[in-house]
Protein backbone atom coordinates (compact mmCIF):
# COMPACT_ATOMS: atom_id res chain seq x y z
CA UNK A 1 0.00 0.00 0.00
CA UNK A 2 1.50 3.17 -0.98
CA UNK A 3 0.70 6.69 0.80
CA UNK A 4 -1.62 7.86 -1.34
CA UNK A 5 -3.38 4.39 -1.39
CA UNK A 6 -3.51 4.60 2.59
CA UNK A 7 -4.91 8.55 2.35
CA UNK A 8 -7.35 8.04 -0.09
CA UNK A 9 -8.94 5.05 1.86
CA UNK A 10 -8.32 7.22 4.89
CA UNK A 11 -10.60 9.78 3.04
CA UNK A 12 -13.05 7.24 2.65
CA UNK A 13 -13.07 5.12 5.71
CA UNK A 14 -13.22 8.17 7.92
CA UNK A 15 -15.15 10.39 5.89
CA UNK A 16 -13.00 13.15 7.28
CA UNK A 17 -10.63 15.34 5.97
CA UNK A 18 -9.14 16.82 9.16
CA UNK A 19 -5.96 15.91 9.76
CA UNK A 20 -4.45 16.40 13.78
CA UNK A 21 -0.89 18.19 14.11
CA UNK A 22 0.97 17.14 17.12
CA UNK A 23 2.55 20.15 18.59
CA UNK A 24 3.08 19.26 22.27
CA UNK A 25 4.10 22.42 24.57
CA UNK A 26 4.17 21.35 28.08
CA UNK A 27 3.75 24.79 29.27
CA UNK A 28 -0.10 24.30 28.07
CA UNK A 29 -0.31 20.56 29.48
CA UNK A 30 -2.94 19.91 31.66
CA UNK A 31 -1.98 19.93 34.95
CA UNK A 32 -2.48 15.85 35.60
CA UNK A 33 0.65 16.04 33.00
CA UNK A 34 3.11 18.06 34.40
CA UNK A 35 6.25 17.17 36.17
CA UNK A 36 5.54 13.66 34.47
CA UNK A 37 8.97 12.07 32.33
CA UNK A 38 6.78 10.98 29.50
CA UNK A 39 4.21 13.87 29.61
CA UNK A 40 4.65 15.01 25.40
CA UNK A 41 4.41 11.10 24.94
CA UNK A 42 0.91 10.63 27.12
CA UNK A 43 -0.35 13.85 25.64
CA UNK A 44 0.10 13.19 22.52
CA UNK A 45 -1.25 9.21 22.75
CA UNK A 46 -3.98 10.45 24.55
CA UNK A 47 -5.36 13.24 21.97
CA UNK A 48 -4.62 10.57 18.99
CA UNK A 49 -6.58 8.38 20.52
CA UNK A 50 -9.74 10.63 21.48
CA UNK A 51 -9.59 12.45 17.88
CA UNK A 52 -8.79 9.37 16.12
CA UNK A 53 -12.24 8.79 14.93
CA UNK A 54 -12.72 11.94 13.12
CA UNK A 55 -9.23 12.77 11.31
CA UNK A 56 -7.58 11.45 8.06
CA UNK A 57 -4.61 11.52 9.59
CA UNK A 58 -2.02 12.74 11.99
CA UNK A 59 1.26 14.96 11.24
CA UNK A 60 3.48 15.68 14.34
CA UNK A 61 5.91 18.59 14.18
CA UNK A 62 9.30 17.03 15.08
CA UNK A 63 10.59 20.63 16.16
CA UNK A 64 8.92 20.48 19.24
CA UNK A 65 10.05 17.02 20.09
CA UNK A 66 13.63 17.63 19.20
CA UNK A 67 13.83 20.87 21.45
CA UNK A 68 13.21 18.89 24.16
CA UNK A 69 15.33 16.01 23.27
CA UNK A 70 12.13 13.78 23.37
CA UNK A 71 13.02 11.76 20.35
CA UNK A 72 12.15 8.92 21.71
CA UNK A 73 9.02 9.80 23.07
CA UNK A 74 8.55 10.25 19.25
CA UNK A 75 9.06 7.34 18.01
CA UNK A 76 7.07 5.77 21.09
CA UNK A 77 4.48 8.12 19.72
CA UNK A 78 5.28 6.99 15.54
CA UNK A 79 4.70 3.16 16.90
CA UNK A 80 1.70 3.78 18.99
CA UNK A 81 -0.24 5.83 15.83
CA UNK A 82 0.75 2.97 13.50
CA UNK A 83 -0.30 -0.03 15.69
CA UNK A 84 -3.72 1.46 16.91
CA UNK A 85 -4.80 3.23 13.90
CA UNK A 86 -2.90 1.40 11.17
CA UNK A 87 -5.35 2.98 8.58
CA UNK A 88 -4.20 6.53 9.41
CA UNK A 89 -1.39 7.92 7.87
CA UNK A 90 1.05 9.30 9.68
CA UNK A 91 2.56 12.67 8.10
CA UNK A 92 5.92 13.57 9.90
CA UNK A 93 6.17 17.85 9.77
CA UNK A 94 10.24 18.36 8.98
CA UNK A 95 10.46 20.59 6.03
CA UNK A 96 13.67 18.79 5.19
CA UNK A 97 15.82 20.12 2.46
CA UNK A 98 19.41 19.23 2.03
CA UNK A 99 21.78 18.04 -0.99
CA UNK A 100 21.39 14.20 -1.79
CA UNK A 101 23.86 12.35 0.39
CA UNK A 102 21.95 14.40 3.39
CA UNK A 103 18.71 14.08 2.11
CA UNK A 104 19.51 10.03 2.16
CA UNK A 105 19.77 10.26 5.95
CA UNK A 106 16.74 12.74 6.55
CA UNK A 107 14.65 10.03 4.67
CA UNK A 108 16.54 6.97 6.44
CA UNK A 109 15.22 9.17 9.75
CA UNK A 110 11.46 10.04 8.88
CA UNK A 111 10.84 6.56 7.11
CA UNK A 112 12.74 3.92 8.41
CA UNK A 113 13.67 5.62 12.81
CA UNK A 114 10.12 7.15 12.82
CA UNK A 115 7.91 5.07 10.19
CA UNK A 116 6.32 7.64 8.87
CA UNK A 117 3.86 7.52 5.38
CA UNK A 118 5.15 10.98 4.59
CA UNK A 119 7.33 13.81 4.92
CA UNK A 120 7.10 17.35 4.43
CA UNK A 121 9.79 18.58 2.36
CA UNK A 122 11.53 22.29 1.32
CA UNK A 123 11.96 22.41 -2.60
CA UNK A 124 14.17 25.49 -2.70
CA UNK A 125 17.43 23.16 -3.26
CA UNK A 126 15.38 21.16 -6.17
CA UNK A 127 15.17 17.86 -7.91
CA UNK A 128 18.36 16.21 -6.57
CA UNK A 129 17.54 16.99 -2.94
CA UNK A 130 13.59 15.38 -3.06
CA UNK A 131 14.87 12.61 -5.26
CA UNK A 132 16.29 10.32 -2.55
CA UNK A 133 12.68 10.25 -0.60
CA UNK A 134 11.01 9.16 -3.74
CA UNK A 135 13.32 6.03 -4.23
CA UNK A 136 10.94 4.99 -1.15
CA UNK A 137 8.37 4.07 -3.78
CA UNK A 138 5.52 3.19 -0.79
CA UNK A 139 6.14 6.34 1.04
CA UNK A 140 5.55 10.35 0.13
CA UNK A 141 6.38 13.81 0.14
CA UNK A 142 4.57 16.68 0.77
CA UNK A 143 6.37 20.05 -0.57
CA UNK A 144 6.28 23.27 0.55
CA UNK A 145 4.28 25.19 -1.97
CA UNK A 146 2.65 28.49 -0.90
CA UNK A 147 2.64 28.63 2.99
CA UNK A 148 0.35 30.09 5.53
CA UNK A 149 2.77 32.70 7.13
CA UNK A 150 3.13 36.18 6.10
CA UNK A 151 6.40 35.71 5.56
CA UNK A 152 5.52 33.26 3.12
CA UNK A 153 5.20 36.31 0.51
CA UNK A 154 8.63 36.88 0.86
CA UNK A 155 10.02 34.53 -2.02
CA UNK A 156 6.55 32.44 -3.06
CA UNK A 157 5.07 35.32 -4.26
CA UNK A 158 8.09 36.64 -6.47
CA UNK A 159 6.99 36.56 -10.03
CA UNK A 160 9.39 35.31 -13.05
CA UNK A 161 9.28 36.94 -16.46
CA UNK A 162 5.87 35.75 -17.42
CA UNK A 163 4.39 36.86 -14.24
CA UNK A 164 4.28 33.66 -12.50
CA UNK A 165 4.31 33.96 -9.03
CA UNK A 166 7.62 31.24 -7.77
CA UNK A 167 4.70 29.41 -5.84
CA UNK A 168 2.83 28.16 -9.24
CA UNK A 169 6.22 27.00 -10.53
CA UNK A 170 6.84 25.01 -7.86
CA UNK A 171 3.28 23.75 -7.87
CA UNK A 172 4.10 22.87 -11.85
CA UNK A 173 7.59 21.40 -11.40
CA UNK A 174 5.88 18.73 -8.51
CA UNK A 175 2.93 17.86 -10.45
CA UNK A 176 5.09 17.35 -14.01
CA UNK A 177 8.18 16.15 -12.96
CA UNK A 178 8.87 15.19 -9.08
CA UNK A 179 5.36 13.23 -9.25
CA UNK A 180 5.83 10.44 -11.38
CA UNK A 181 4.97 8.04 -9.44
CA UNK A 182 1.89 9.33 -7.83
CA UNK A 183 4.02 10.16 -4.59
CA UNK A 184 3.96 13.87 -3.82
CA UNK A 185 1.21 16.54 -2.47
CA UNK A 186 1.64 20.02 -1.75
CA UNK A 187 1.20 22.00 1.17
CA UNK A 188 -0.32 25.57 0.72
CA UNK A 189 -1.70 27.42 3.45
CA UNK A 190 -6.00 27.93 4.15
CA UNK A 191 -4.69 31.53 4.67
CA UNK A 192 -4.73 32.15 1.31
CA UNK A 193 -8.09 30.70 -0.43
CA UNK A 194 -7.26 32.31 -3.92
CA UNK A 195 -3.92 31.01 -4.13
CA UNK A 196 -4.93 27.36 -2.92
CA UNK A 197 -7.49 27.19 -5.99
CA UNK A 198 -4.75 28.32 -8.19
CA UNK A 199 -2.54 25.28 -6.90
CA UNK A 200 -5.33 23.11 -7.33
CA UNK A 201 -5.88 24.15 -11.11
CA UNK A 202 -2.23 23.34 -11.77
CA UNK A 203 -2.29 20.09 -9.98
CA UNK A 204 -5.12 17.95 -10.84
CA UNK A 205 -5.85 15.63 -7.69
CA UNK A 206 -2.64 15.54 -6.47
CA UNK A 207 -3.66 15.87 -2.43
CA UNK A 208 -2.71 18.93 -0.63
CA UNK A 209 -1.80 19.79 3.01
CA UNK A 210 -3.56 22.82 4.07
CA UNK A 211 -2.49 24.34 7.34
CA UNK A 212 -3.71 27.65 8.57
CA UNK A 213 -7.48 27.25 10.14
CA UNK A 214 -7.91 27.78 13.71
CA UNK A 215 -5.06 29.33 15.64
CA UNK A 216 -3.79 31.38 12.09
CA UNK A 217 -7.46 32.04 11.00
CA UNK A 218 -7.89 30.42 7.62
CA UNK A 219 -11.29 29.96 7.17
CA UNK A 220 -12.73 26.68 6.16
CA UNK A 221 -15.59 27.01 3.46
CA UNK A 222 -13.38 29.41 1.38
CA UNK A 223 -10.65 26.79 1.79
CA UNK A 224 -12.77 23.73 1.23
CA UNK A 225 -14.38 25.52 -1.82
CA UNK A 226 -11.31 26.29 -3.29
CA UNK A 227 -9.39 23.21 -2.27
CA UNK A 228 -11.37 20.22 -3.23
CA UNK A 229 -10.47 17.67 -5.86
CA UNK A 230 -12.66 16.27 -8.75
CA UNK A 231 -14.09 13.79 -6.17
CA UNK A 232 -14.76 16.29 -3.17
CA UNK A 233 -12.00 15.19 -1.48
CA UNK A 234 -7.96 15.89 -1.90
CA UNK A 235 -7.25 17.65 1.24
CA UNK A 236 -5.27 17.35 4.47
CA UNK A 237 -6.73 20.14 6.53
CA UNK A 238 -4.66 20.71 9.82
CA UNK A 239 -5.36 21.79 12.62
CA UNK A 240 -3.04 21.61 15.68
CA UNK A 241 -3.26 24.21 18.47
CA UNK A 242 -7.04 24.58 18.55
CA UNK A 243 -7.70 20.61 18.87
CA UNK A 244 -4.87 19.88 21.12
CA UNK A 245 -5.78 23.09 23.94
CA UNK A 246 -9.55 22.86 23.75
CA UNK A 247 -8.82 22.59 26.78
CA UNK A 248 -6.41 21.99 29.75
CA UNK A 249 -8.54 21.42 32.46
CA UNK A 250 -9.54 18.10 33.65
CA UNK A 251 -12.05 17.40 30.28
CA UNK A 252 -9.08 17.90 27.56
CA UNK A 253 -9.66 14.57 25.91
CA UNK A 254 -13.25 15.52 25.60
CA UNK A 255 -12.69 19.19 24.43
CA UNK A 256 -10.30 17.88 21.83
CA UNK A 257 -12.33 15.48 20.92
CA UNK A 258 -15.42 17.80 20.09
CA UNK A 259 -12.99 20.15 18.76
CA UNK A 260 -11.76 17.62 16.28
CA UNK A 261 -15.70 16.13 15.77
CA UNK A 262 -16.97 19.95 15.10
CA UNK A 263 -13.69 20.70 13.01
CA UNK A 264 -14.42 17.65 10.63
CA UNK A 265 -18.27 18.52 10.43
CA UNK A 266 -17.30 22.13 9.31
CA UNK A 267 -15.22 20.51 6.75
CA UNK A 268 -18.18 18.25 5.55
CA UNK A 269 -20.74 20.50 5.43
CA UNK A 270 -18.86 22.56 2.46
CA UNK A 271 -17.51 20.10 0.91
CA UNK B 1 31.12 37.28 22.17
CA UNK B 2 28.67 37.10 19.14
CA UNK B 3 28.81 35.06 16.20
CA UNK B 4 29.62 37.48 14.15
CA UNK B 5 32.90 38.39 16.55
CA UNK B 6 33.72 34.88 17.47
CA UNK B 7 34.38 34.07 13.83
CA UNK B 8 36.51 37.28 13.24
CA UNK B 9 38.85 36.54 15.80
CA UNK B 10 38.76 32.33 14.62
CA UNK B 11 39.77 33.79 11.00
CA UNK B 12 42.37 36.15 12.70
CA UNK B 13 43.94 33.50 14.95
CA UNK B 14 44.18 30.48 13.04
CA UNK B 15 44.96 31.73 9.88
CA UNK B 16 42.93 29.75 8.27
CA UNK B 17 39.08 29.66 6.21
CA UNK B 18 38.84 26.17 6.26
CA UNK B 19 35.50 24.59 8.09
CA UNK B 20 35.50 20.95 8.41
CA UNK B 21 31.80 19.53 8.07
CA UNK B 22 31.02 16.34 10.32
CA UNK B 23 28.90 14.21 7.89
CA UNK B 24 29.85 10.77 10.04
CA UNK B 25 28.73 7.75 7.91
CA UNK B 26 29.86 4.95 10.15
CA UNK B 27 30.46 2.65 6.79
CA UNK B 28 33.07 4.49 6.22
CA UNK B 29 34.59 4.86 9.04
CA UNK B 30 38.51 2.33 10.22
CA UNK B 31 37.92 -0.77 11.52
CA UNK B 32 38.93 0.12 15.07
CA UNK B 33 36.05 2.06 15.54
CA UNK B 34 33.37 -0.99 13.98
CA UNK B 35 31.24 -2.21 16.37
CA UNK B 36 31.68 0.59 19.19
CA UNK B 37 28.57 1.63 20.51
CA UNK B 38 29.60 5.68 20.38
CA UNK B 39 31.51 5.05 17.26
CA UNK B 40 29.85 8.32 15.87
CA UNK B 41 30.89 10.57 19.15
CA UNK B 42 34.89 8.93 18.83
CA UNK B 43 34.64 9.49 14.83
CA UNK B 44 33.84 12.95 15.10
CA UNK B 45 36.11 13.66 18.31
CA UNK B 46 38.97 12.48 17.11
CA UNK B 47 38.64 13.92 13.95
CA UNK B 48 38.02 17.59 15.46
CA UNK B 49 40.91 17.27 17.99
CA UNK B 50 43.13 16.20 14.61
CA UNK B 51 41.86 18.88 12.30
CA UNK B 52 41.38 22.18 14.79
CA UNK B 53 44.55 23.36 14.13
CA UNK B 54 43.52 23.95 10.07
CA UNK B 55 40.58 25.25 11.13
CA UNK B 56 38.19 28.23 11.15
CA UNK B 57 35.20 26.23 12.63
CA UNK B 58 33.23 23.33 12.84
CA UNK B 59 29.95 21.81 10.88
CA UNK B 60 28.17 18.78 12.01
CA UNK B 61 25.54 17.89 9.78
CA UNK B 62 22.66 16.93 12.32
CA UNK B 63 21.12 14.54 9.13
CA UNK B 64 23.97 12.04 9.89
CA UNK B 65 23.03 12.08 13.63
CA UNK B 66 19.19 11.93 13.39
CA UNK B 67 19.31 8.95 11.22
CA UNK B 68 20.86 6.97 13.56
CA UNK B 69 18.92 8.65 16.68
CA UNK B 70 22.92 9.59 17.85
CA UNK B 71 21.47 12.62 18.86
CA UNK B 72 23.43 11.99 22.29
CA UNK B 73 25.98 11.84 20.56
CA UNK B 74 25.94 14.91 18.70
CA UNK B 75 24.89 16.64 22.43
CA UNK B 76 28.32 14.64 23.54
CA UNK B 77 30.44 15.94 20.42
CA UNK B 78 29.22 19.71 20.63
CA UNK B 79 30.24 19.90 24.00
CA UNK B 80 33.10 18.67 23.37
CA UNK B 81 34.12 21.18 20.88
CA UNK B 82 32.49 23.78 23.19
CA UNK B 83 35.20 22.69 26.04
CA UNK B 84 38.64 21.54 23.90
CA UNK B 85 38.05 24.37 21.23
CA UNK B 86 36.42 27.15 22.34
CA UNK B 87 37.88 29.77 20.24
CA UNK B 88 36.33 27.93 16.99
CA UNK B 89 32.33 28.52 15.69
CA UNK B 90 30.13 25.45 15.89
CA UNK B 91 27.78 25.70 13.17
CA UNK B 92 24.56 23.47 13.38
CA UNK B 93 24.16 22.44 9.83
CA UNK B 94 19.90 21.59 9.66
CA UNK B 95 18.33 23.90 7.01
CA UNK B 96 15.63 24.62 9.12
CA UNK B 97 12.64 26.40 7.91
CA UNK B 98 9.34 26.99 9.41
CA UNK B 99 6.73 29.20 10.42
CA UNK B 100 7.35 31.56 13.98
CA UNK B 101 6.16 29.06 16.66
CA UNK B 102 7.78 26.33 15.16
CA UNK B 103 10.69 28.19 14.37
CA UNK B 104 11.45 28.86 17.96
CA UNK B 105 11.69 25.43 18.71
CA UNK B 106 14.09 24.57 16.17
CA UNK B 107 16.04 27.87 17.58
CA UNK B 108 16.15 26.15 21.52
CA UNK B 109 17.35 22.62 19.36
CA UNK B 110 20.22 24.57 17.84
CA UNK B 111 21.50 26.96 20.11
CA UNK B 112 20.11 25.95 23.49
CA UNK B 113 20.26 21.93 23.00
CA UNK B 114 23.16 21.34 21.13
CA UNK B 115 24.79 25.46 22.13
CA UNK B 116 25.20 26.35 18.44
CA UNK B 117 27.35 29.39 17.63
CA UNK B 118 25.12 29.17 14.04
CA UNK B 119 22.24 27.00 12.19
CA UNK B 120 21.81 27.69 8.60
CA UNK B 121 18.54 28.26 7.63
CA UNK B 122 16.22 27.83 4.42
CA UNK B 123 14.71 31.21 3.33
CA UNK B 124 11.56 29.84 1.58
CA UNK B 125 8.94 31.01 4.06
CA UNK B 126 10.36 34.06 4.63
CA UNK B 127 11.10 36.94 8.17
CA UNK B 128 8.71 35.28 10.34
CA UNK B 129 10.26 32.16 10.13
CA UNK B 130 14.04 33.21 10.69
CA UNK B 131 13.04 36.30 13.57
CA UNK B 132 12.78 33.50 16.29
CA UNK B 133 16.61 32.93 15.23
CA UNK B 134 17.33 36.80 15.54
CA UNK B 135 16.35 36.61 18.82
CA UNK B 136 19.04 34.98 20.05
CA UNK B 137 21.29 38.32 19.72
CA UNK B 138 24.62 36.35 20.18
CA UNK B 139 23.96 33.57 17.66
CA UNK B 140 24.09 33.46 14.07
CA UNK B 141 21.77 32.72 11.11
CA UNK B 142 23.59 31.32 8.00
CA UNK B 143 20.97 31.36 5.00
CA UNK B 144 20.17 29.01 1.86
CA UNK B 145 21.24 31.37 -0.93
CA UNK B 146 22.81 29.60 -3.95
CA UNK B 147 23.68 25.65 -3.17
CA UNK B 148 26.16 23.91 -4.79
CA UNK B 149 23.84 20.65 -6.07
CA UNK B 150 22.85 20.69 -9.20
CA UNK B 151 19.05 20.94 -8.55
CA UNK B 152 20.05 24.31 -6.39
CA UNK B 153 19.30 25.67 -10.01
CA UNK B 154 15.38 24.83 -10.61
CA UNK B 155 14.22 27.57 -8.01
CA UNK B 156 17.39 29.64 -7.53
CA UNK B 157 17.74 30.70 -10.98
CA UNK B 158 14.77 31.50 -11.42
CA UNK B 159 14.70 35.51 -12.92
CA UNK B 160 12.16 37.80 -11.38
CA UNK B 161 10.95 40.88 -14.28
CA UNK B 162 13.86 42.96 -13.80
CA UNK B 163 15.92 39.76 -14.96
CA UNK B 164 17.24 39.17 -10.91
CA UNK B 165 17.72 35.51 -10.05
CA UNK B 166 15.93 34.26 -6.92
CA UNK B 167 19.27 33.64 -5.36
CA UNK B 168 19.98 36.91 -5.82
CA UNK B 169 16.71 38.33 -4.59
CA UNK B 170 17.66 36.14 -1.42
CA UNK B 171 20.57 37.65 -0.80
CA UNK B 172 19.66 41.22 -1.32
CA UNK B 173 17.09 40.41 1.34
CA UNK B 174 19.15 38.97 3.81
CA UNK B 175 21.57 41.26 3.37
CA UNK B 176 19.20 44.72 3.49
CA UNK B 177 16.41 43.08 6.10
CA UNK B 178 17.36 39.98 7.67
CA UNK B 179 20.73 41.17 9.20
CA UNK B 180 19.77 44.62 11.01
CA UNK B 181 21.82 43.12 13.81
CA UNK B 182 25.00 41.62 11.93
CA UNK B 183 23.70 38.17 12.72
CA UNK B 184 23.44 36.90 9.18
CA UNK B 185 25.79 34.50 6.92
CA UNK B 186 25.12 32.84 3.51
CA UNK B 187 25.42 29.48 1.57
CA UNK B 188 27.17 29.70 -1.51
CA UNK B 189 28.70 26.79 -3.58
CA UNK B 190 31.38 26.51 -4.79
CA UNK B 191 30.51 24.55 -8.02
CA UNK B 192 29.01 28.27 -9.03
CA UNK B 193 32.07 30.61 -8.21
CA UNK B 194 30.78 33.23 -10.69
CA UNK B 195 27.51 33.62 -8.49
CA UNK B 196 29.68 33.86 -5.20
CA UNK B 197 31.17 37.11 -7.32
CA UNK B 198 27.69 38.41 -7.83
CA UNK B 199 26.53 37.68 -3.88
CA UNK B 200 29.45 39.08 -2.36
CA UNK B 201 29.06 42.25 -4.61
CA UNK B 202 25.74 42.39 -2.80
CA UNK B 203 26.42 41.71 1.09
CA UNK B 204 29.48 43.88 1.57
CA UNK B 205 31.57 41.62 4.22
CA UNK B 206 28.39 39.50 4.84
CA UNK B 207 30.07 35.87 6.20
CA UNK B 208 29.76 32.73 3.23
CA UNK B 209 29.74 29.25 4.20
CA UNK B 210 31.05 27.55 1.18
CA UNK B 211 30.66 23.99 0.44
CA UNK B 212 31.29 22.20 -2.81
CA UNK B 213 35.34 22.36 -2.78
CA UNK B 214 36.11 18.10 -2.17
CA UNK B 215 34.22 15.34 -3.17
CA UNK B 216 31.49 17.92 -4.85
CA UNK B 217 34.56 19.40 -7.55
CA UNK B 218 34.33 22.98 -6.81
CA UNK B 219 37.74 24.80 -7.23
CA UNK B 220 39.76 26.65 -4.49
CA UNK B 221 41.12 29.26 -6.29
CA UNK B 222 37.95 30.50 -8.28
CA UNK B 223 36.06 29.86 -5.17
CA UNK B 224 38.49 32.19 -3.14
CA UNK B 225 39.04 35.05 -5.81
CA UNK B 226 34.87 35.09 -6.29
CA UNK B 227 34.27 35.04 -2.58
CA UNK B 228 36.94 36.99 -0.36
CA UNK B 229 35.65 40.04 1.38
CA UNK B 230 37.35 43.57 1.40
CA UNK B 231 39.67 42.18 4.17
CA UNK B 232 40.70 39.31 2.17
CA UNK B 233 38.62 37.00 4.86
CA UNK B 234 34.87 36.22 5.00
CA UNK B 235 34.63 32.42 3.83
CA UNK B 236 33.69 29.44 5.99
CA UNK B 237 34.84 26.90 2.87
CA UNK B 238 33.51 23.20 3.93
CA UNK B 239 35.43 20.41 3.75
CA UNK B 240 33.20 17.18 4.88
CA UNK B 241 34.63 13.59 3.14
CA UNK B 242 37.42 14.81 1.60
CA UNK B 243 38.83 15.34 5.58
CA UNK B 244 36.67 12.74 7.12
CA UNK B 245 37.58 9.75 4.98
CA UNK B 246 41.04 10.47 4.06
CA UNK B 247 42.12 7.28 5.11
CA UNK B 248 39.92 4.73 6.58
CA UNK B 249 43.22 2.56 7.94
CA UNK B 250 45.48 3.18 10.69
CA UNK B 251 46.73 6.38 10.10
CA UNK B 252 43.24 8.01 9.99
CA UNK B 253 43.63 10.95 12.47
CA UNK B 254 47.06 11.85 10.65
CA UNK B 255 45.42 11.52 6.84
CA UNK B 256 42.76 13.85 7.91
CA UNK B 257 44.70 16.30 9.77
CA UNK B 258 47.07 16.54 6.49
CA UNK B 259 44.42 16.73 4.03
CA UNK B 260 42.95 19.74 6.42
CA UNK B 261 46.16 21.62 6.73
CA UNK B 262 46.80 21.19 2.82
CA UNK B 263 43.32 22.36 2.28
CA UNK B 264 43.82 25.17 4.39
CA UNK B 265 47.17 26.05 2.60
CA UNK B 266 45.71 25.66 -0.54
CA UNK B 267 43.21 28.37 0.20
CA UNK B 268 45.72 30.73 2.24
CA UNK B 269 47.90 30.89 -1.24
CA UNK B 270 45.04 32.22 -2.92
CA UNK B 271 43.89 34.52 -0.44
Amino acid sequence: MTFKSKLDAAWLDSGSMLMVGLDPDPERFPAELHGRKDAIFEFCREIVDSTAPYVCGFKPQIAYFSASGAEEQLEALCRHIKDKHPGLPLVLDAKRGDIGSTAEQYAREAYERYGADAVTVNPYMGHDSVAPYLEWKDRGIIVLCRTSNPGGSDLQFIEDRDGTPLYLRVASMVAEQWNQNGQCGLVVGATFPQEIAKVRERVADMPLLIPGIGAQGGSIPDTVQAGRDSRALGMMINSSRAVLYASNGSDWREAAAEAARATRDAIKAVA
